[in-house]
């Protein structure tokens, strides 16, 4: 095997190690005043307290998964492999989101404090404990990829000796590919239920505080604001972590498999895998691009962390070009090109996100607009542009999709054109380390923010986190962009993936069936319909779940402002717990529900309509989620930023109508753009995998062939 | 040629006979008081004055494109029949939306005058109005189609002699295929323009008579009451007019088309066509069941509705039967069941609509507690509602889709099951005339309502129209149904019949290219991808153009109340004529873009990415677009009745904090279930007209193959 390889388990070890550096350097500053650590502590025992139950309903269900695919496998559905790779996908996916809540909820009260001396020093403990997150993500991805590579490789070289090598890889890759489903189930859990958590207390906490009670926000009498800090960490710090990881790791491994189908055997799956290692080293350089002087402005910080994900980029597009060059050698150096495509395509979504998204730019600012004419007009405004907003990005991934095919030689080969789309998604995701800390930082400041409020802080500490808040919702923007993008590539990639193993598992199995995937196939077509369907209905489950569960906080925070006598005088305190313990319990319940529909549905369709409908519904999901996701992302993101520019004196500014109008939109937003928005991402690719692991059943099994 | 088909040129002028008959029956009645007659007046002026204008812009437009067509033609990519066909499409589907909206604004101070004696006499004149409109729809329908072929036919034989009898019959379905063109665009004009002008008025005139005025709906000194009402019979007649026309046009050639494709020739094309003809005899006898007592109760005259349209179908299901035998023989009897299996779709998803709207069950009950949260949980809790109401249609079209494929032969020939697909879609417009009739009475029962309140009649009269009125919105439910569904079986089979039409031009041009529409093929997944995302561009473009027409009017209502004196006294008459100019202005302005959408994206799509491409788009924007339809469509009908359940004394009744938050979700539903929801429907159709007429061109000049 090729000593280049080893750059993969060397660049995870080192992101690891430089994750537990920067662990070091944030615990070492102080908390601050004892209040502060008080404050902090409750966040940190109620998150915690949250993802323990999520862990533990989660390893349930991983249990009874890991007991299907056990007899699947002895039944010879799945190599034996199989159930151990989900488990370990699940495992590191949880274990990226606990360790970044960990540290997430550590960082809050350290940078309200360091926030006190000055601007810079609480973006450098912010950032850094982002990045904590960003580099165990791709650390722990990289490392979970790297042990099954070689322990199969050892495997099916001197255990059960597979001579032909492109047999070999294509057992190995296959078998990779599964436990892409560990990934994307913990994933889902945990975008799922940590996006109901933060919305419901949100919402609960808004409604009865700020309109019913007309207490500020992060008032210490509310009994959700600790419930709305902790859901800042475990749906914004964990939830985004795990989701990602799994796209990080889906892109990987999907790329893999199309190197085996392309024919380029071992060559192939180099380029992905320490494509990712270069990327972890790059992230880490990337991080010491961003510091600035102390009392800087925010367009000063801004260009700091801007400089640390161009440089990131920038280095990235250098080493790829080595890499291509050295693996696969110039024949095939349109490879490099489709990373090239991948990288710029993440970094415009992300710039028009941005656009659509941001107050200094016109649509938001016309968006605020609308509420001059009430609160039916900026939703009908928020929709629209929402709506209006999906046409850039679809356009971006169009031309994404057909460059990086034909450049990598698809009109010649479309397996390697298809192996061309897989590698420009892990081009998209290679600055993943650094993408993910400029994004993660911001519910840490949002966090500080709380704490230095509750905590009775001077008003300029408070103005400072707010400062760092606000920077993070621009840098968010380009996350979600990298997000939503490499979402669609990698599904698309698992899509090709699915096709070639279904060829693979009917060669094997001498299954008998027709792979007809034109659209003018009926069933491709009622796959298609069926497809995309379900981001709609996903939705809809993931947006009323956010309701039903922001109720129950309501009725727990007027019944506490009724019965704690001198609650709303200060002079007893609210009982917190008990609103963590009411969200926790309601995302628990109300994740059950969407996540059997990312994972029956393939099944069913699989089992009714055989493998062509299942591509038709993986293709449908994918355009029709694609769309909604980003529709959802946008229109939450204007809304929410309308009002924070109606918030800063524009159009009346708080309290006036406009404002009342606009918080109207703003509360529509919040499922929209960290619920249901953000999940769909998890469900088009889970949909996959799913797919990909029942591929052999539903091939015996299904009415249609 | 067979005369069996004389059926239809027969059906189509009976239908006209009998339509004709029912306009000198309702214009017997008397107008009522002067005032009545007064108001009818400027509603029935402010009606044609819109009308005028906008095919003045149209006929620009048609003009525009049959030059365009018959460059193509003079060049040598179309038959020199196709510009005119083209005209006659739009002509006669502008006609009928005409002559629906003639009678409506006639027949609606007699239908409140008839309400002063009773409720079942008020019925009568509304309904016979109603039937008018769908009688003319279908026949003038069927009587293009008709003329078409007939002079096809004789053509083909007398003057350019093919002997060659299936060549001979694909060229004349394939000419025939592109007037269809002709009714979409028409269709989309009066879709998008009346549905723009209805709703401008509608939540313009709401905003400052009924929240800053505060003066009662209708009330006669709000200067946009009488565009109010004109709004009702440009957008919900003869938008819906124009809609149905080329849904019922498109089904009955698609299928002629397919039935050619799959061998059938001249059998395949009779039935389609006498199958819309026995729709059309059997409507007629459909509408003598409704009738019901004097005084009888809602629930006693929605039988009677209910009776008539069940009716209808019973008919024609028996009837079919021989029309298949006699034509196709028992070896294609399977096509019958086609027939049923679209007949019987229809009406489920129908059902499906009434149960998500309805406040008789508990989705929209559930949706007016959400009120009690204030006006954002409405907003979610609708968005939900809508979404989740995708399914069941989806699955319903799905079965349709596959029964009809498979029962009409497709497993052994697929040209055959694309033909069954097609003949559901005509199975399910079979019953449009009747259909229509219960849907398009609903908006002159309003109108009668808005002539009752602003010339001062008893109260008793006003609720006999409202009880009219809110009858209207459970059938226009089950009309919706049939819109919706049908739309997606007719554009399903468009789509076939464009990759037939493909082939043919292919063959007959020598045009190398390679039809590859697998999902795996880049070139058809950004097709997909683009396709998914047209919907959401083109109701972006339709909602703001609602929101900014609003302003207009609210602008101008305001603008009266403040110069005009003695308005709000009631001594002086505010300027009504203003307002619908506004209105027809900006509806004509705003209509421009999202029609260039419609027609641009399958040229610009074609020309870049080739046929495949095309055909990837298409069946995108169909899937997208169906499942967007309704959405919107229910979430608008849902939010529409939770207002009218509160304000018929639930949940605190009229003027409450509840009632608020509900007629916020009124507003954003007035769009989504008025504008962009139904123009939808139109969407996907037209794509796949100018697709299948620009096919040649296509074919010559894309950049991909």
């Amino acid at each position: 095997m090729d000593s280049i390889l080893l750059l993969a388990p060397v660049g995870s070890i080192i992101a690891l190690l430089f994750a537990w550096y920067l662990i070091k350097t944030v615990m070492k500053e102080p908390e601050g005043t004892p209040e502060m650590s008080k404050i902090s502590l409750a966040v940190r025992t109620g998150a915690s307290a949250y993802l323990r139950r999520q862990y533990t309903g989660v390893g349930l269900f991983f249990a009874v998964m890991f007991v299907i695919l056990l007899i699947l496998a002895l039944m010879g559905y799945l190599t034996l492999f199989v159930p151990f790779a989900f488990i370990t996908g699940g495992f590191f996916s949880g274990l990226s989101g606990f360790i970044g809540m960990k540290v997430a909820t550590s960082a809050n009260a350290r940078t309200a404090n360091a926030c006190r001396q000055g601007l810079n020093k609480g973006l450098r403990i912010a950032f850094n404990s982002g990045a904590v997150m960003g580099l165990v993500v791709v650390g722990l991805g990289l490392l979970d990829i790297s042990f099954w590579f070689y322990f199969l490789s050892w495997f099916y070289t001197n255990v059960q000796s597979v001579v032909d090598e492109a047999q070999k890889y294509q057992l190995i890759t296959s078998a990779m590919l599964t436990f892409g489903m560990g990934a994307s189930s913990m994933a889902l859990f945990a975008r799922v239920g940590g996006g109901i958590f933060t919305k419901a207390a949100d919402v609960g906490a808004d409604l009865v505080g700020k309109v019913e009670a007309g207490i500020p926000e992060d008032d210490p009498r509310n009994p959700a604001v600790i419930a709305d800090n902790v859901g800042d960490n475990v749906g914004d710090v964990a939830g985004m972590g795990a989701d990602l990881y799994e796209s990080y790791v889906g892109s990987i491994i999907s790329s893999s498999a199309l190197a085996v189908a392309a024919g380029l055997g071992l060559k192939g799956i180099i380029v992905p895998m320490t494509m990712a290692a270069i990327g972890v080293l790059s992230s880490i350089i990337g991080t010491f691009f961003v510091r600035s002087g102390e009392e800087a402005s925010q367009s000063v910080l801004l260009r700091a962390l801007r400089k640390g994900t161009y440089g990131t980029s920038i280095i990235i597009a250098i080493l790829s070009f080595f890499i291509v060059w050295y693996s696969l050698g110039m024949e095939h150096i349109g490879v490099y090109f489709a990373i090239l495509c991948g990288l710029v395509a993440g970094n415009l979504i992300g710039l028009t996100t941005e656009y659509y998204t941001s107050d200094t730019y016109k649509p938001t600012k016309d968006l605020a607009g609308t509420a001059t004419t009430g609160a039916a007009t900026i939703i009908i405004g928020g929709l629209s542009l929402g709506m209006l907003s999906t046409a850039i990005p679809v356009l971006i991934v169009g031309v994404a999709i057909i460059f990086s095919y034909f450049v990598s030689g698809g009109a010649g080969n479309p397996s390697e054109g298809l192996y061309g789309i897989g590698i420009s998604a892990v081009g998209m995701l290679s600055t993943l380390g650094i993408t993910l800390a400029t994004d993660a930082y911001g519910p840490i400041a949002d966090n500080a923010g709380g704490i230095a409020e509750m905590a009775g802080l001077p008003e300029e500490v408070r103005q400072r986190t707010d400062a760092l808040d606000s920077l993070g919702n621009t840098t968010a923007a380009t996350g979600k962009g990298f997000a939503i993008g490499s979402a669609a590539l990698t599904a698309l990639a698992l899509i090709a993936a699915y096709t070639d193993e279904i060829g693979n598992i009917a060669e094997k199995t001498g299954s008998i069936f027709v792979l007809d995937t034109s659209i003018t196939n009926p069933i491709v077509l009622v796959g298609l319909f069926v497809g995309g369907m379900l981001p709609f209905v996903f939705s809809s489950f993931t947006m009323s779940a956010v309701g039903r569960a922001a109720q129950g906080i309501v009725m727990e925070v007027r019944r506490q402002f009724r019965d704690i006598k001198g609650l709303m005088e200060g002079t007893a305190e609210p009982d917190y717990a008990t609103c963590v313990d009411i969200c926790t319990k309601s995302a628990q319940k109300e994740m059950i529900l969407p996540a059997l529909v990312a994972i029956l549905a393939p099944i069913l369709v699989g089992v009714i309509l055989g493998v062509n409908g299942v591509v038709g519904m993986l293709a449908g999901a994918l355009v029709s989620g694609f769309v909604m996701a980003i529709m959802m992302s946008n229109a939450g993101g204007a809304w929410d930023n309308a009002k924070k520019h109606i918030e800063a004196g524009n159009l009346g500014g708080k309290g006036s109508d406009n404002h009342k109008a606009a918080v109207v939109g703003d509360t529509v937003g919040d499922p929209f753009k960290d619920t249901s928005g953000p999940s769909i991402n998890i469900l088009i690719k889970l949909l996959s995998m799913v797919s990909i692991v029942f591929a052999s059943f539903v091939l015996n099994y299904s009415i249609f062939k």
